[in-house]
């Protein structure tokens, strides 16, 4: 009886894990985020029970202390039971409060990391987080607060640090991050990609500079890249805006 | 014909992506970072050519415009080459390098992403990079060069940053990289974890204080993590020092 942390990847069927894939198709109960994608979802156990969770179509989110009580009901009940998060459970998932509060409970709880979509997003853009001789580090935030007034984060520093920054749920923020990011001193030539449902045939690239960021919306769910990498293209042609570069499965967004 | 730049995640096979393992299975050429598990290069198809790249026992490595020749050589000769690196390709992978030498050369080249040991590095520690109220964001970087002398990176801003830190090839600089956070003021009661072999049979897990780092000798390879998470461990008792977290296949190191 344990309840597995699972990353779905970014959305790409073929970006999950071997070990993802097998307790997909071995669950008694799939606890899953409304964001996993439909090509994901159709690996589950067609005799498993799939919950949705998360934010649904009008809006409303499904309260984390309610997603960890069902958490612990099913894992008590059910050999095999997967809470499958977008992207890796650890970054940005809450993934850590659902594993605390299942130990607390005495339920088992183990983690299968994921491939996140701060990496795989710019890297299907042909853009590598890091790059000899032009950034030696990464670091990974969310928009989620609004950087104006964000108290958890320290934006300055953020800003000053130079080198590559990637911004997960930052589409409805994308002008305020400009302006924080432009208030503590980086360059408004600073190049920008946004990469709007990676790895998904969906898959869209623009290439702009921080001054312009905000300009025009951005779509969820995007990746945006700042820094000198964002003007990179290092796959070639592949790379050319809208053109998806991996081979992708059918993905149409899941049915609430 | 394409060269793929391929993740092959943190160690543990079972954490392949399925399109790498589809790949190894399918390759003509595997070139494979000496780093990469002996688990991983099992499944390796055993018709194609193994070339081993990078660091051997001695110490010495492969140069980076040799391996770059050799890819667009075989690039041209075989439908699927697989240029196989430990993790993600694009972090601190220099794939970005190799995917420009080929697209310059007219080969083409895909990438597909792997899960990255600064994350499951950590995870498997039961340490979650972000974890709300605790850490919104987190830094990946390599002490590849001394943090002392080092002018490719700010460790000013970096340490004032406050969130999580994940370093990755740290292990010969740990007291260096202790010097350097306190000097920036980062205060020497700072949580510190060591996961050393994250998700092989070999893992271990130590537990200290930034003030501590590098007292004791930290064995390679090993993810350092400095912030409030590193004191964390969601996963309960199956973090206990010494103790795999993840169902793990044997794992010894590859025959040079």
């Amino acid at each position: 009886m344990t309840v597995h942390l699972v990353g779905a990847g970014p959305g790409d069927p073929d970006l999950l894990t071997v070990r993802a894939l097998r307790l997909l198709q071995e669950a008694d109960v799939v606890v899953a985020d409304r964001l996993v994608s439909a090509g994901v979802l159709a690996l589950v156990n067609p005799a498993a029970e799939l919950i949705p969770v998360g934010k649904d179509p009008s809006g409303t989110s499904t309260p984390q202390h309610e997603i960890s009580r069902l958490l612990v009901e099913r894992g008590r009940r059910h050999p095999v039971v997967v809470r499958l998060k977008g992207g890796d459970p650890f970054v940005f998932g809450r993934g850590g409060e659902e594993a605390e509060a299942l130990t607390a409970a005495g339920v088992e709880v183990a983690v299968v990391p994921g491939v996140t979509s701060a990496l795989a997003g710019p890297a299907a853009a042909g853009i590598p987080v890091t790059h000899r001789g032009v950034s030696s580090a990464f670091t990974v935030v969310t928009a989620h607060q609004d950087p104006a007034t964000d108290t958890t984060l320290d934006w300055d520093s953020l800003a000053r640090l130079g080198s590559t920054l990637v911004i997960l749920m930052g589409a409805a923020r994308a002008g305020a991050i400009r302006r924080r990011l432009l208030a503590a001193g980086r360059s408004p030539a600073t190049p920008v990609a946004v990469v709007t449902a990676a790895t998904t045939p969906r898959q869209r690239v623009a290439r702009l500079t921080l001054g312009e960021l905000g300009d025009t919306p951005v779509a969820n769910p995007s990746v945006i890249v700042v820094g000198e990498v964002a003007a990179r293209s290092v796959l070639g042609r592949g790379t050319l805006d809208g053109e998806p570069l991996l081979a992708l499965l059918a993905d149409t967004p899941p049915a609430a």
